[in-house]
Protein backbone atom coordinates (compact mmCIF):
# COMPACT_ATOMS: atom_id res chain seq x y z
CA UNK A 1 0.00 0.00 0.00
CA UNK A 2 1.77 3.03 -0.92
CA UNK A 3 -0.66 5.36 0.67
CA UNK A 4 -3.23 6.00 -1.74
CA UNK A 5 -7.00 4.15 -1.17
CA UNK A 6 -6.60 0.56 -2.53
CA UNK A 7 -8.87 -0.24 -5.01
CA UNK A 8 -9.80 -4.11 -6.79
CA UNK A 9 -12.68 -4.19 -9.71
CA UNK A 10 -14.39 -6.21 -11.67
CA UNK A 11 -16.73 -4.99 -14.65
CA UNK A 12 -17.18 -4.51 -18.36
CA UNK A 13 -14.78 -2.54 -19.91
CA UNK A 14 -17.55 0.35 -21.81
CA UNK A 15 -15.79 1.39 -25.08
CA UNK A 16 -12.24 0.27 -26.58
CA UNK A 17 -9.02 1.29 -24.47
CA UNK A 18 -7.08 4.33 -26.09
CA UNK A 19 -3.73 3.97 -26.78
CA UNK A 20 -1.85 7.12 -27.12
CA UNK A 21 2.26 7.67 -26.93
CA UNK A 22 3.63 10.75 -24.88
CA UNK A 23 6.40 13.02 -25.47
CA UNK A 24 8.75 10.69 -23.95
CA UNK A 25 7.47 8.22 -26.15
CA UNK A 26 6.33 5.84 -23.04
CA UNK A 27 2.99 4.54 -23.89
CA UNK A 28 -0.39 5.09 -21.95
CA UNK A 29 -3.85 3.47 -22.28
CA UNK A 30 -7.48 5.09 -20.76
CA UNK A 31 -10.10 3.14 -20.67
CA UNK A 32 -13.21 3.26 -18.48
CA UNK A 33 -14.38 -0.16 -15.97
CA UNK A 34 -18.32 -0.41 -15.67
CA UNK A 35 -18.93 -2.36 -12.08
CA UNK A 36 -22.89 -3.07 -11.51
CA UNK A 37 -24.53 -3.95 -8.16
CA UNK A 38 -26.56 -6.48 -6.87
CA UNK A 39 -28.58 -6.82 -4.51
CA UNK A 40 -31.19 -10.05 -2.86
CA UNK A 41 -34.82 -9.03 -3.41
CA UNK A 42 -36.16 -10.72 -0.26
CA UNK A 43 -39.52 -10.30 -1.52
CA UNK A 44 -38.55 -11.18 -4.93
CA UNK A 45 -36.57 -13.86 -4.10
CA UNK A 46 -34.04 -12.50 -6.44
CA UNK A 47 -31.06 -10.94 -6.95
CA UNK A 48 -31.69 -7.87 -8.88
CA UNK A 49 -29.70 -5.29 -10.51
CA UNK A 50 -28.78 -2.18 -8.20
CA UNK A 51 -26.13 0.35 -8.84
CA UNK A 52 -23.65 0.53 -10.97
CA UNK A 53 -20.20 2.29 -10.77
CA UNK A 54 -18.36 3.56 -13.51
CA UNK A 55 -14.47 3.84 -12.87
CA UNK A 56 -11.77 5.73 -15.26
CA UNK A 57 -8.50 3.46 -15.79
CA UNK A 58 -5.05 4.65 -16.43
CA UNK A 59 -2.17 2.02 -17.29
CA UNK A 60 1.49 3.12 -18.78
CA UNK A 61 4.63 1.55 -20.78
CA UNK A 62 4.29 -1.90 -22.12
CA UNK A 63 1.30 -3.42 -20.37
CA UNK A 64 -0.64 0.05 -21.90
CA UNK A 65 0.02 -1.83 -25.26
CA UNK A 66 -0.44 -5.66 -24.05
CA UNK A 67 -4.16 -3.98 -22.99
CA UNK A 68 -4.51 -1.94 -26.35
CA UNK A 69 -3.62 -5.52 -28.18
CA UNK A 70 -5.83 -7.41 -26.00
CA UNK A 71 -9.22 -5.47 -24.54
CA UNK A 72 -12.29 -4.61 -26.58
CA UNK A 73 -15.39 -3.37 -25.63
CA UNK A 74 -17.47 -5.11 -23.50
CA UNK A 75 -14.53 -7.64 -22.13
CA UNK A 76 -14.91 -8.48 -18.32
CA UNK A 77 -11.89 -7.51 -16.48
CA UNK A 78 -10.39 -7.81 -13.33
CA UNK A 79 -8.06 -4.66 -12.20
CA UNK A 80 -6.13 -3.55 -9.35
CA UNK A 81 -4.62 -0.23 -8.48
CA UNK A 82 -4.96 3.04 -6.48
CA UNK A 83 -7.52 5.51 -6.24
CA UNK A 84 -6.09 8.72 -7.79
CA UNK A 85 -7.50 12.10 -7.74
CA UNK A 86 -7.13 15.71 -10.00
CA UNK A 87 -8.23 18.63 -9.65
CA UNK A 88 -8.69 21.42 -12.04
CA UNK A 89 -10.49 24.20 -13.05
CA UNK A 90 -13.22 24.96 -15.81
CA UNK A 91 -12.88 27.75 -18.24
CA UNK A 92 -16.12 29.18 -15.97
CA UNK A 93 -12.99 28.92 -13.02
CA UNK A 94 -14.99 26.14 -11.36
CA UNK A 95 -13.37 23.59 -9.48
CA UNK A 96 -13.71 19.99 -10.59
CA UNK A 97 -12.24 16.28 -8.96
CA UNK A 98 -12.21 13.53 -11.11
CA UNK A 99 -11.07 9.98 -9.60
CA UNK A 100 -9.05 7.87 -11.71
CA UNK A 101 -7.67 4.03 -11.03
CA UNK A 102 -3.99 4.02 -11.65
CA UNK A 103 -4.23 0.31 -12.66
CA UNK A 104 -1.15 -1.82 -11.44
CA UNK A 105 -2.61 -5.21 -12.91
CA UNK A 106 -5.03 -6.05 -14.62
CA UNK A 107 -6.22 -8.94 -17.39
CA UNK A 108 -9.34 -10.38 -18.83
CA UNK A 109 -11.75 -12.16 -16.64
CA UNK A 110 -12.25 -16.03 -17.13
CA UNK A 111 -15.64 -15.87 -15.45
CA UNK A 112 -17.59 -16.55 -18.96
CA UNK A 113 -14.34 -16.43 -21.15
CA UNK A 114 -11.54 -17.91 -22.64
CA UNK A 115 -7.84 -16.11 -23.11
CA UNK A 116 -4.91 -17.30 -25.01
CA UNK A 117 -2.04 -15.76 -23.43
CA UNK A 118 1.10 -14.78 -25.12
CA UNK A 119 4.48 -13.33 -23.76
CA UNK A 120 4.45 -9.91 -24.89
CA UNK A 121 7.61 -9.34 -27.10
CA UNK A 122 9.39 -6.25 -25.25
CA UNK A 123 9.07 -2.79 -26.40
CA UNK A 124 11.75 -0.55 -26.21
CA UNK A 125 10.51 1.16 -22.80
CA UNK A 126 12.24 -0.45 -19.88
CA UNK A 127 10.67 -2.08 -17.25
CA UNK A 128 11.40 -5.74 -15.68
CA UNK A 129 11.39 -8.22 -17.64
CA UNK A 130 10.74 -12.02 -16.33
CA UNK A 131 9.46 -14.18 -13.66
CA UNK A 132 8.77 -12.30 -9.92
CA UNK A 133 8.95 -8.67 -10.83
CA UNK A 134 7.28 -6.32 -8.48
CA UNK A 135 4.02 -5.46 -8.88
CA UNK A 136 4.04 -2.21 -8.69
CA UNK A 137 7.07 -0.67 -9.45
CA UNK A 138 5.55 2.91 -7.58
CA UNK A 139 8.27 5.15 -8.07
CA UNK A 140 9.69 5.29 -12.14
CA UNK A 141 5.54 6.07 -13.03
CA UNK A 142 5.83 9.18 -15.27
CA UNK A 143 3.62 11.55 -13.53
CA UNK A 144 0.04 13.66 -14.75
CA UNK B 1 -17.81 -8.66 -3.18
CA UNK B 2 -21.21 -7.42 -4.20
CA UNK B 3 -20.30 -6.37 -7.59
CA UNK B 4 -18.96 -2.59 -6.47
CA UNK B 5 -15.20 -2.14 -6.67
CA UNK B 6 -13.77 -2.52 -3.39
CA UNK B 7 -11.49 0.03 -1.56
CA UNK B 8 -9.35 -0.28 1.79
CA UNK B 9 -8.23 3.18 3.05
CA UNK B 10 -6.02 4.85 5.45
CA UNK B 11 -5.84 8.48 5.89
CA UNK B 12 -7.00 11.52 8.20
CA UNK B 13 -10.14 12.59 8.48
CA UNK B 14 -10.51 16.29 7.22
CA UNK B 15 -13.31 17.24 9.23
CA UNK B 16 -15.93 16.40 12.54
CA UNK B 17 -18.13 13.72 11.05
CA UNK B 18 -21.56 15.29 10.25
CA UNK B 19 -24.69 13.39 11.62
CA UNK B 20 -27.86 13.76 10.55
CA UNK B 21 -30.93 11.46 10.85
CA UNK B 22 -33.22 11.03 7.92
CA UNK B 23 -37.50 11.09 8.26
CA UNK B 24 -37.38 7.01 8.64
CA UNK B 25 -35.48 7.80 11.90
CA UNK B 26 -32.10 6.19 10.77
CA UNK B 27 -28.99 7.79 11.35
CA UNK B 28 -26.57 8.74 8.94
CA UNK B 29 -22.91 9.94 8.82
CA UNK B 30 -21.06 11.85 6.24
CA UNK B 31 -16.99 12.54 6.33
CA UNK B 32 -14.48 12.98 4.48
CA UNK B 33 -11.02 10.73 4.48
CA UNK B 34 -7.72 11.60 2.69
CA UNK B 35 -5.16 9.54 2.04
CA UNK B 36 -1.59 10.40 1.19
CA UNK B 37 0.87 8.71 -1.50
CA UNK B 38 4.64 8.69 -0.34
CA UNK B 39 7.23 7.26 -3.58
CA UNK B 40 10.94 7.11 -2.63
CA UNK B 41 13.52 9.39 -4.52
CA UNK B 42 16.18 7.82 -5.11
CA UNK B 43 18.39 10.97 -5.68
CA UNK B 44 17.32 12.20 -1.90
CA UNK B 45 17.13 8.65 -0.54
CA UNK B 46 14.21 9.70 1.25
CA UNK B 47 10.61 8.94 1.32
CA UNK B 48 8.19 12.56 -0.28
CA UNK B 49 4.77 12.90 -0.04
CA UNK B 50 3.19 12.95 -3.71
CA UNK B 51 -0.16 12.60 -4.60
CA UNK B 52 -3.30 13.02 -2.12
CA UNK B 53 -6.72 11.49 -2.44
CA UNK B 54 -9.80 13.03 -0.70
CA UNK B 55 -12.93 10.42 -0.72
CA UNK B 56 -16.26 11.59 0.92
CA UNK B 57 -17.98 8.15 3.06
CA UNK B 58 -20.86 7.81 4.27
CA UNK B 59 -21.97 4.99 7.35
CA UNK B 60 -25.72 4.24 8.69
CA UNK B 61 -27.42 3.56 11.53
CA UNK B 62 -25.99 2.52 14.62
CA UNK B 63 -22.40 2.23 13.58
CA UNK B 64 -22.78 6.44 11.99
CA UNK B 65 -23.75 6.98 15.81
CA UNK B 66 -20.65 5.26 16.68
CA UNK B 67 -18.66 7.00 14.42
CA UNK B 68 -20.01 10.74 15.42
CA UNK B 69 -19.38 10.04 18.82
CA UNK B 70 -15.53 8.28 18.05
CA UNK B 71 -14.17 9.77 15.85
CA UNK B 72 -12.94 13.63 15.00
CA UNK B 73 -11.05 16.23 12.39
CA UNK B 74 -7.63 14.86 12.26
CA UNK B 75 -7.98 11.52 13.39
CA UNK B 76 -6.75 8.77 11.05
CA UNK B 77 -8.46 5.69 10.32
CA UNK B 78 -8.79 2.70 8.63
CA UNK B 79 -11.89 1.97 6.64
CA UNK B 80 -13.00 -0.09 3.67
CA UNK B 81 -16.53 -0.37 1.77
CA UNK B 82 -17.46 -0.38 -1.94
CA UNK B 83 -17.34 2.49 -4.05
CA UNK B 84 -20.67 3.89 -5.16
CA UNK B 85 -21.22 6.65 -7.96
CA UNK B 86 -24.16 9.31 -8.40
CA UNK B 87 -24.97 11.44 -11.14
CA UNK B 88 -26.77 14.69 -11.22
CA UNK B 89 -27.74 17.17 -12.67
CA UNK B 90 -26.76 21.34 -11.98
CA UNK B 91 -29.34 23.87 -12.15
CA UNK B 92 -27.62 24.53 -15.28
CA UNK B 93 -28.16 21.20 -16.98
CA UNK B 94 -24.96 19.70 -16.34
CA UNK B 95 -23.94 16.51 -15.60
CA UNK B 96 -21.93 15.68 -12.69
CA UNK B 97 -20.96 12.63 -11.06
CA UNK B 98 -19.97 12.18 -7.09
CA UNK B 99 -17.64 8.96 -5.61
CA UNK B 100 -18.45 7.86 -2.39
CA UNK B 101 -17.60 5.32 -0.26
CA UNK B 102 -20.29 3.47 1.32
CA UNK B 103 -18.36 2.48 4.30
CA UNK B 104 -18.91 -1.31 5.94
CA UNK B 105 -16.11 -1.36 8.72
CA UNK B 106 -14.08 1.40 9.53
CA UNK B 107 -12.41 1.70 12.84
CA UNK B 108 -9.50 4.69 14.41
CA UNK B 109 -6.33 3.54 13.44
CA UNK B 110 -3.82 2.24 16.05
CA UNK B 111 -0.31 3.63 14.56
CA UNK B 112 0.01 6.34 16.56
CA UNK B 113 -3.25 6.58 18.65
CA UNK B 114 -4.88 4.17 21.49
CA UNK B 115 -8.23 3.67 21.80
CA UNK B 116 -10.39 2.81 24.77
CA UNK B 117 -13.12 0.77 23.31
CA UNK B 118 -16.87 0.53 24.81
CA UNK B 119 -19.83 -1.48 23.63
CA UNK B 120 -22.08 0.62 22.33
CA UNK B 121 -25.78 0.87 23.71
CA UNK B 122 -27.55 0.14 21.08
CA UNK B 123 -29.85 2.58 19.78
CA UNK B 124 -34.05 2.26 18.63
CA UNK B 125 -33.04 2.08 15.05
CA UNK B 126 -31.48 -0.66 14.73
CA UNK B 127 -31.86 -3.58 12.06
CA UNK B 128 -30.95 -3.08 7.83
CA UNK B 129 -32.70 -0.30 6.29
CA UNK B 130 -32.71 1.30 2.76
CA UNK B 131 -30.57 3.61 1.40
CA UNK B 132 -26.57 3.25 1.25
CA UNK B 133 -27.10 -0.26 3.46
CA UNK B 134 -23.98 -2.24 3.84
CA UNK B 135 -23.42 -4.54 0.64
CA UNK B 136 -23.10 -7.90 2.73
CA UNK B 137 -25.93 -7.45 5.12
CA UNK B 138 -24.74 -9.23 8.59
CA UNK B 139 -26.59 -9.45 11.59
CA UNK B 140 -26.63 -6.79 14.43
CA UNK B 141 -24.95 -9.10 17.14
CA UNK B 142 -20.91 -9.72 17.00
CA UNK B 143 -20.72 -13.35 15.88
CA UNK B 144 -18.43 -14.53 18.83
CA UNK C 1 -17.33 -8.64 1.96
CA UNK C 2 -18.85 -11.51 3.27
CA UNK C 3 -17.15 -12.02 6.39
CA UNK C 4 -14.44 -13.56 5.28
CA UNK C 5 -10.78 -12.20 4.83
CA UNK C 6 -10.76 -10.60 1.63
CA UNK C 7 -7.87 -11.05 -0.48
CA UNK C 8 -6.28 -9.63 -4.06
CA UNK C 9 -3.34 -11.56 -5.13
CA UNK C 10 -0.65 -11.50 -8.13
CA UNK C 11 1.53 -14.07 -8.54
CA UNK C 12 2.77 -16.93 -10.98
CA UNK C 13 0.76 -20.08 -11.42
CA UNK C 14 3.34 -22.83 -10.23
CA UNK C 15 2.01 -25.85 -12.06
CA UNK C 16 -0.80 -26.23 -14.74
CA UNK C 17 -4.17 -25.92 -12.93
CA UNK C 18 -5.71 -29.12 -12.25
CA UNK C 19 -9.73 -29.63 -13.27
CA UNK C 20 -11.65 -32.44 -11.74
CA UNK C 21 -15.38 -33.02 -11.76
CA UNK C 22 -16.71 -33.78 -8.52
CA UNK C 23 -19.79 -36.32 -8.81
CA UNK C 24 -22.98 -33.54 -8.81
CA UNK C 25 -21.33 -32.73 -12.08
CA UNK C 26 -19.52 -29.33 -11.70
CA UNK C 27 -16.04 -28.91 -12.29
CA UNK C 28 -13.79 -27.69 -10.19
CA UNK C 29 -10.01 -26.59 -10.75
CA UNK C 30 -6.77 -26.67 -8.01
CA UNK C 31 -3.89 -24.49 -8.45
CA UNK C 32 -1.14 -22.21 -6.70
CA UNK C 33 -0.35 -18.58 -7.16
CA UNK C 34 3.18 -17.76 -6.22
CA UNK C 35 3.25 -13.79 -5.15
CA UNK C 36 6.98 -12.25 -4.44
CA UNK C 37 7.66 -9.61 -2.47
CA UNK C 38 10.59 -6.99 -3.42
CA UNK C 39 11.57 -4.12 -1.05
CA UNK C 40 13.82 -1.14 -1.35
CA UNK C 41 17.20 -1.84 -0.30
CA UNK C 42 19.01 1.29 0.42
CA UNK C 43 22.14 0.31 0.61
CA UNK C 44 22.28 -1.16 -2.90
CA UNK C 45 19.99 1.18 -4.21
CA UNK C 46 17.61 -1.20 -5.94
CA UNK C 47 14.86 -3.64 -5.41
CA UNK C 48 15.77 -7.08 -4.44
CA UNK C 49 13.85 -9.97 -3.64
CA UNK C 50 12.23 -10.66 -0.44
CA UNK C 51 9.81 -13.18 0.50
CA UNK C 52 7.04 -15.44 -1.41
CA UNK C 53 3.89 -16.23 -0.52
CA UNK C 54 2.03 -19.39 -1.80
CA UNK C 55 -1.51 -19.60 -1.97
CA UNK C 56 -3.37 -22.64 -3.07
CA UNK C 57 -6.97 -21.35 -5.03
CA UNK C 58 -10.00 -22.77 -6.11
CA UNK C 59 -12.80 -22.16 -8.64
CA UNK C 60 -15.86 -23.98 -9.53
CA UNK C 61 -17.93 -24.84 -12.96
CA UNK C 62 -18.03 -22.79 -16.03
CA UNK C 63 -15.13 -20.77 -14.41
CA UNK C 64 -12.93 -23.44 -13.96
CA UNK C 65 -13.17 -24.80 -17.41
CA UNK C 66 -12.12 -21.52 -18.36
CA UNK C 67 -8.74 -21.54 -16.58
CA UNK C 68 -8.33 -24.93 -17.24
CA UNK C 69 -8.38 -24.14 -21.03
CA UNK C 70 -6.75 -20.82 -20.39
CA UNK C 71 -3.86 -21.09 -17.69
CA UNK C 72 -0.85 -23.07 -17.38
CA UNK C 73 2.53 -23.37 -15.59
CA UNK C 74 4.17 -19.61 -15.37
CA UNK C 75 1.54 -17.30 -15.91
CA UNK C 76 0.75 -14.56 -13.94
CA UNK C 77 -2.09 -13.95 -13.12
CA UNK C 78 -4.10 -11.63 -10.84
CA UNK C 79 -7.12 -12.89 -8.75
CA UNK C 80 -9.44 -11.95 -5.52
CA UNK C 81 -11.60 -14.18 -3.50
CA UNK C 82 -12.01 -14.79 -0.09
CA UNK C 83 -9.63 -16.49 2.17
CA UNK C 84 -11.00 -19.96 3.43
CA UNK C 85 -9.56 -22.06 5.86
CA UNK C 86 -9.85 -26.13 6.47
CA UNK C 87 -9.05 -28.07 10.09
CA UNK C 88 -8.01 -31.88 9.31
CA UNK C 89 -6.62 -34.42 11.52
CA UNK C 90 -4.02 -36.61 10.21
CA UNK C 91 -4.11 -40.40 10.15
CA UNK C 92 -1.67 -39.79 13.99
CA UNK C 93 -4.64 -37.39 15.07
CA UNK C 94 -2.78 -34.33 14.73
CA UNK C 95 -4.66 -30.99 13.72
CA UNK C 96 -3.96 -29.30 10.89
CA UNK C 97 -5.43 -26.63 9.12
CA UNK C 98 -4.97 -25.15 5.46
CA UNK C 99 -5.39 -22.17 3.77
CA UNK C 100 -7.53 -21.88 0.43
CA UNK C 101 -8.17 -18.84 -1.54
CA UNK C 102 -11.80 -19.64 -2.96
CA UNK C 103 -11.31 -17.32 -5.58
CA UNK C 104 -14.53 -15.31 -6.90
CA UNK C 105 -12.57 -13.74 -10.00
CA UNK C 106 -9.34 -14.17 -12.09
CA UNK C 107 -7.43 -13.54 -15.32
CA UNK C 108 -4.52 -13.52 -16.81
CA UNK C 109 -2.15 -10.13 -16.10
CA UNK C 110 -1.45 -8.07 -19.03
CA UNK C 111 1.72 -6.42 -17.45
CA UNK C 112 4.33 -8.87 -19.96
CA UNK C 113 1.72 -10.78 -21.91
CA UNK C 114 -0.94 -10.35 -24.50
CA UNK C 115 -4.40 -11.97 -24.24
CA UNK C 116 -6.86 -13.31 -27.16
CA UNK C 117 -10.14 -13.45 -25.50
CA UNK C 118 -13.12 -15.50 -26.49
CA UNK C 119 -16.66 -15.62 -24.77
CA UNK C 120 -16.86 -19.15 -23.85
CA UNK C 121 -19.53 -22.21 -25.03
CA UNK C 122 -21.34 -22.49 -22.19
CA UNK C 123 -21.15 -25.83 -20.43
CA UNK C 124 -24.25 -27.65 -19.36
CA UNK C 125 -23.39 -27.27 -15.90
CA UNK C 126 -24.23 -24.16 -15.45
CA UNK C 127 -25.73 -21.45 -12.01
CA UNK C 128 -24.67 -21.94 -8.62
CA UNK C 129 -23.58 -24.65 -7.26
CA UNK C 130 -22.62 -25.72 -3.61
CA UNK C 131 -19.21 -25.62 -1.85
CA UNK C 132 -16.85 -23.67 -2.37
CA UNK C 133 -19.74 -20.92 -3.85
CA UNK C 134 -18.66 -17.43 -5.03
CA UNK C 135 -18.74 -15.11 -1.78
CA UNK C 136 -21.28 -12.62 -3.65
CA UNK C 137 -23.29 -14.40 -5.93
CA UNK C 138 -24.03 -13.36 -9.47
CA UNK C 139 -26.03 -13.87 -12.07
CA UNK C 140 -24.48 -16.13 -15.34
CA UNK C 141 -24.72 -13.37 -17.33
CA UNK C 142 -22.55 -10.87 -18.47
CA UNK C 143 -24.60 -7.24 -16.80
CA UNK C 144 -23.72 -5.61 -19.92
CA UNK D 1 1.16 -3.37 -3.12
CA UNK D 2 4.51 -4.89 -2.19
CA UNK D 3 3.89 -8.16 -4.16
CA UNK D 4 2.50 -10.27 -1.21
CA UNK D 5 -1.35 -10.54 -1.44
CA UNK D 6 -2.58 -7.58 0.28
CA UNK D 7 -5.59 -8.57 3.31
CA UNK D 8 -8.70 -6.68 4.40
CA UNK D 9 -9.79 -8.56 7.23
CA UNK D 10 -12.77 -7.68 10.03
CA UNK D 11 -13.39 -10.15 12.65
CA UNK D 12 -13.17 -10.82 16.46
CA UNK D 13 -9.84 -10.56 18.59
CA UNK D 14 -10.18 -14.12 20.15
CA UNK D 15 -7.60 -13.84 23.13
CA UNK D 16 -5.81 -10.91 24.27
CA UNK D 17 -3.08 -9.66 22.25
CA UNK D 18 0.62 -10.65 23.33
CA UNK D 19 3.33 -8.28 23.32
CA UNK D 20 7.02 -9.05 23.35
CA UNK D 21 10.25 -6.83 22.85
CA UNK D 22 13.25 -8.87 20.79
CA UNK D 23 16.48 -8.35 20.89
CA UNK D 24 16.98 -4.73 19.22
CA UNK D 25 14.29 -3.72 21.68
CA UNK D 26 11.60 -4.16 19.05
CA UNK D 27 8.11 -4.28 20.38
CA UNK D 28 6.13 -6.93 18.46
CA UNK D 29 2.74 -8.35 18.91
CA UNK D 30 0.72 -11.07 17.95
CA UNK D 31 -2.73 -11.72 18.06
CA UNK D 32 -4.97 -13.70 16.09
CA UNK D 33 -8.49 -12.57 14.28
CA UNK D 34 -11.41 -14.71 13.58
CA UNK D 35 -13.89 -13.54 10.62
CA UNK D 36 -17.26 -15.49 9.89
CA UNK D 37 -19.10 -15.79 6.71
CA UNK D 38 -22.55 -15.58 6.00
CA UNK D 39 -24.39 -16.98 3.36
CA UNK D 40 -28.34 -16.27 2.54
CA UNK D 41 -30.30 -19.46 2.93
CA UNK D 42 -33.05 -19.16 0.02
CA UNK D 43 -35.29 -22.42 1.75
CA UNK D 44 -34.76 -20.78 5.06
CA UNK D 45 -34.98 -17.12 3.65
CA UNK D 46 -32.31 -15.97 6.28
CA UNK D 47 -28.72 -15.46 6.39
CA UNK D 48 -26.36 -17.98 8.41
CA UNK D 49 -23.69 -18.66 9.37
CA UNK D 50 -21.23 -20.76 7.23
CA UNK D 51 -17.71 -20.77 7.71
CA UNK D 52 -14.84 -18.75 9.74
CA UNK D 53 -11.64 -18.05 9.05
CA UNK D 54 -8.57 -17.51 11.71
CA UNK D 55 -6.10 -15.17 11.40
CA UNK D 56 -3.17 -15.25 12.77
CA UNK D 57 -1.41 -11.54 12.76
CA UNK D 58 1.98 -9.20 13.95
CA UNK D 59 2.59 -5.86 14.15
CA UNK D 60 5.83 -3.95 15.14
CA UNK D 61 6.93 -1.01 17.07
CA UNK D 62 4.94 1.48 18.41
CA UNK D 63 1.82 0.23 16.91
CA UNK D 64 2.00 -2.82 18.61
CA UNK D 65 2.44 -1.34 22.00
CA UNK D 66 -0.82 0.87 21.07
CA UNK D 67 -2.36 -2.88 19.91
CA UNK D 68 -1.45 -3.90 23.55
CA UNK D 69 -3.08 -1.02 25.13
CA UNK D 70 -6.40 -1.12 23.39
CA UNK D 71 -7.02 -4.40 21.91
CA UNK D 72 -8.24 -7.12 24.04
CA UNK D 73 -10.24 -10.55 23.68
CA UNK D 74 -13.64 -10.24 21.96
CA UNK D 75 -13.10 -6.96 19.99
CA UNK D 76 -14.09 -6.96 16.41
CA UNK D 77 -11.64 -5.09 14.45
CA UNK D 78 -10.60 -3.80 10.75
CA UNK D 79 -7.34 -4.53 9.82
CA UNK D 80 -5.11 -4.86 6.28
CA UNK D 81 -1.88 -5.86 5.49
CA UNK D 82 0.35 -8.41 3.43
CA UNK D 83 -0.58 -12.65 3.95
CA UNK D 84 3.06 -13.82 4.92
CA UNK D 85 4.41 -17.62 4.73
CA UNK D 86 7.05 -19.13 6.61
CA UNK D 87 7.92 -22.87 6.17
CA UNK D 88 9.62 -24.36 9.01
CA UNK D 89 10.31 -28.21 10.26
CA UNK D 90 8.68 -29.90 13.15
CA UNK D 91 11.51 -32.55 15.04
CA UNK D 92 10.00 -34.84 12.97
CA UNK D 93 11.02 -33.48 10.09
CA UNK D 94 8.26 -32.99 8.45
CA UNK D 95 7.55 -29.68 6.31
CA UNK D 96 5.11 -27.28 7.89
CA UNK D 97 3.91 -23.66 6.39
CA UNK D 98 2.05 -21.61 8.24
CA UNK D 99 0.04 -17.93 7.08
CA UNK D 100 0.80 -14.83 9.09
CA UNK D 101 -1.11 -11.40 8.36
CA UNK D 102 1.51 -8.58 8.62
CA UNK D 103 -0.74 -6.02 9.93
CA UNK D 104 -0.09 -2.30 7.94
CA UNK D 105 -2.78 -0.81 9.48
CA UNK D 106 -5.38 -1.77 12.11
CA UNK D 107 -8.21 -0.43 14.50
CA UNK D 108 -11.64 -1.24 16.68
CA UNK D 109 -14.19 -1.86 14.79
CA UNK D 110 -16.82 1.14 15.18
CA UNK D 111 -19.87 -1.40 14.20
CA UNK D 112 -20.87 -2.04 17.88
CA UNK D 113 -18.74 0.42 19.58
CA UNK D 114 -17.29 3.38 20.44
CA UNK D 115 -13.83 4.34 21.14
CA UNK D 116 -11.85 6.68 22.80
CA UNK D 117 -9.02 7.77 20.91
CA UNK D 118 -5.87 9.71 21.77
CA UNK D 119 -2.61 10.34 20.35
CA UNK D 120 -0.02 8.18 21.71
CA UNK D 121 3.07 8.95 23.12
CA UNK D 122 5.86 8.31 21.77
CA UNK D 123 7.82 5.39 22.52
CA UNK D 124 11.56 5.75 22.03
CA UNK D 125 12.06 3.01 19.33
CA UNK D 126 11.26 5.43 16.20
CA UNK D 127 9.02 5.78 12.94
CA UNK D 128 7.21 8.46 11.66
CA UNK D 129 5.78 11.17 13.83
CA UNK D 130 3.06 13.31 12.52
CA UNK D 131 0.27 13.29 9.96
CA UNK D 132 0.46 11.81 6.73
CA UNK D 133 3.01 9.11 7.08
CA UNK D 134 3.03 6.41 4.85
CA UNK D 135 0.96 3.70 5.45
CA UNK D 136 3.29 0.85 5.06
CA UNK D 137 6.95 1.61 5.99
CA UNK D 138 7.93 -1.39 3.70
CA UNK D 139 11.79 -1.61 3.80
CA UNK D 140 12.71 -0.79 7.54
CA UNK D 141 9.88 -4.10 9.15
CA UNK D 142 12.43 -5.85 11.30
CA UNK D 143 12.57 -9.58 9.13
CA UNK D 144 11.63 -12.74 11.03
Amino acid sequence: MNGLPEVTIVGTVVADPELKFVSSGDAVVNFTIAANSRRFDRDRGEWVDNKATFLRCSLWRQAAENVSESLSKGDRVIATGALEQRSYETDQGEKRTVYELAVTEIGPSLKWATAKVAKAKRSSTGGQANGFTPAAPVNDEPPF
